[in-house]
C-alpha cells in the first residue's frame, strides 16, 4: 500500500491528504436541515449529515489528491450511527482510488492490539469465513507501549501488504511534555523515530517502508533530523494551515527527489468555505471553495518544493 | 463516578475490576453455535456470541465487584456489530450497578481529544438534542501527547461527574522502552505519574481524584513509587494473573486503608473454564466457574491487604 502511495503522490503530483474529520459545526447548514428532516436531530441524523458532507467534498476533491484521512474521533462522537459514516467513507473513497489512512491512534498490547490491527487494517476470523472490519489502507498507532503494541501491527500490516503511521512527534503545542525530554543528552522522539526505522526495516516497498511516522509541520527542525534517523519512513505531516504551519516549513520533511512526506490539512480543506478567502463560495457551494483550497495548498507545496530540486 | 467506585469497592470488599475481552476463542462453543445458527457466521454472529457470553458472566458475578472493564479492541474488531454489543454490555453492566471502566486508551489532541471524551463520556450535541454515545463511567486514556490531549477529558469528567484512568507504566514487558527512559536521572513513567496528580488535583472526589492511572502488577517496585508521587490517584492495576502478577505483589499499590487501587482481571475471570483449577465446570458452566475465579481472586488480594493493616 506504500507503493501505492507513492504511485499516487506521483501521479497527482500533490503530497497532500485531505483530513475528512467532519465537526458537525463545519457541516453547512442545508445539508444538516436535510438530514434532520429526514433522522431527526439524532445521532443518525448528525450521521447523515457527515457522510453527505463528505461526500460531496470527495466528489470535488479525489482527482487531485493521493490520500485522506478520517479522524475517527469525529464519527465516534455521534456512536454508532457516526461509526457506520465512518465506514461509509472509508469505502467510498477508496471505490474513488484514494489511499485512507484511518487516523485513529490506537495503541495497545498483545491480543489487544492484534484485535485492534485486524479491525483497520486486517481479517477477522468468524467460524470458517473472514471479514475486514473497516479495513482502511493505513492507520496511525500510538508507541507509548513499545514493541508489544508495535508487533501485532507489523503482522498484519505485512499479512496484509498495508501500512502504519507511529506518532513520534505531533504537531500540537504540549507535545514536548514528554516527547522532548531528554534522555541521555537525546529527546524522547529521536529514540521513537529510531524505533520506527528499525520496526519498519523487515517491512519495505519498493522504496519506502510499511512504517511510516507521525511529525508535526509546526516542529520543521526537528523534522529535518527525523528525516535522517528515519530514512525510509513515509512522513505523514499534520498542522498545516490551521494549525500554523506554511509551504517552506514544509522542505524539512521531505527527500530531495520531493518525496518521502504527504502533509495533512483537514478543517483547511473542508471547511475552506468559512474562511474569508473562500467565502465567496457560501455554504451552498462548500466542496467548489474545498477544491480551489486543494489548488491553493498542492501550489504552496509545489512552490516551496522547487527549491530543494 | 470515584465516589461511586470507591463506595462499590468498599461494599463488595472485592478491589476488583473483571475485564470483559471476550476473544471469541474465549466464547464456549454452545454459545458460538446458537449465534451463528440465528446470524450466520458473520460480523453479527460474532458479536452476538460475545454478548451473550459477556451477559452470562456478568449475571453470574455482578454481586461480588465494585466494576467491570470492557476492552473496545476486543468489540471493535467484529465491527459495527461489535460495537454494537460494546454499547449493550456497557448499558447492561450499568442497570447491574457496576461501574464500567471504558479500556479505550483513546489519545489525541484538541476537538479530536474532545470528539474522544464526549463520545465515551459526554455528551454531544445534535441541533437542540443531547446524546450520551456510549456513556461509559470512566475511559482510559493515553497521555503521549501531553495536556492537550488530556485537558479536554478534563472538562467532560468535570462536567459529567466522570473520570479517566491515564496510563502511567504499562504491564507489558515491552513497557520500558519508552516509558522506563531516564529524563534527569528519573523514569519517565515518573513524569507521567506526577502530571497525573497535577492534573488531578483540581477534580477531586470525596477521597479520590477523578484522574486516576494505570500501573501494572508487574511492576510492584514502581508501583510502590508511583503510590506515593499520586496520593489522590486510584491505580487500575492490569497484569494480575495471567500477566504474571499475584495477590501479594498488589500491596506496594494499595494505600494503607486497602483502598486506592483495583485490580484488573481478564482471561483469568472470564475464559477460568479453560484453566485446568476450574475445569471442572466445563464449556456449559463457564460463567459458574467465573464466579468462583472472581471468589479465588478476592481471597487472594483480601489475605495480602492483611499484611498491611
Amino acid at each position: 500500500m506504500i507503493n501505492q502511495l507513492t504511485a499516487n503522490i506521483r501521479k497527482t503530483g500533490a503530497p497532500i491528504v485531505a483530513g475528512l474529520d467532519p465537526m458537525l459545526g463545519y457541516v453547512p447548514e442545508h445539508i444538516q436541515k436535510k438530514a434532520y428532516a429526514e433522522f431527526g436531530e439524532t445521532l443518525e441524523g448528525a450521521a447523515e449529515a457527515v457522510w453527505q458532507f463528505n461526500k460531496e467534498i470527495v466528489d470535488h476533491i479525489w482527482d487531485l489528491i493521493p490520500a485522506v484521512k478520517p479522524q475517527i474521533a469525529m464519527y465516534e462522537q455521534f456512536g454508532i450511527p457516526g461509526l457506520e459514516a465512518f465506514k461509509k467513507t472509508v469505502d467510498y473513497c477508496k471505490q474513488k482510488g484514494l489511499v485512507v489512512i484511518g487516523d485513529v491512534k490506537r495503541g495497545d498490547i498483545g491480543s489487544t492490539s492484534a484485535a485492534y490491527a485486524v479491525s483497520h487494517l486486517g481479517r477477522v476470523q468468524v467460524g470458517s469465513k473472514t471479514y475486514a472490519p473497516f479495513d482502511e489502507d493505513f492507520a496511525t498507532v500510538n508507541p507509548y507501549l513499545g514493541s508489544d503494541g508495535i508487533d501485532p501491527f507489523l503482522k498484519v500490516c505485512k499479512e496484509e501488504k498495508k501500512g502504519i503511521f507511529i506518532l513520534v512527534k505531533t504537531s500540537n503545542p504540549s507535545s514536548g511534555e514528554f516527547q522532548d525530554r531528554l534522555v541521555d543528552g537525546r529527546p524522547l522522539y529521536e529514540l521513537v523515530g529510531e524505533k520506527v526505522a528499525a520496526w519498519g526495516e523487515e517491512l519495505m516497498g519498493e522504496e519506502y517502508s510499511y512504517v511510516g511516522a507521525v511529525v508535526g509541520a509546526t516542529y520543521p527542525e526537528m523534522g529535518r533530523i527525523l528525516r535522517k534517523i528515519m530514512p525510509k519512513a513515509y512522513i505523514l505531516v499534520p498542522g498545516y494551515g490551521a494549525q500554523g504551519g506554511q509551504g517552506k516549513d514544509l522542505l524539512p520533511f521531505f527527500n530531495e527527489d520531493g518525496m518521502g512526506a504527504i502533509v495533512n490539512s483537514s478543517r483547511g480543506i473542508i471547511a475552506a468555505y468559512k474562511q474569508e478567502k473562500y467565502a465567496k463560495y457560501g455554504g451552498e457551494a462548500f466542496a467548489e471553495a474545498s477544491r480551489a483550497a486543494v489548488e491553493d495548498m498542492k501550489a504552496d507545496i509545489s512552490g516551496a518544493l522547487e527549491n530543494i530540486r
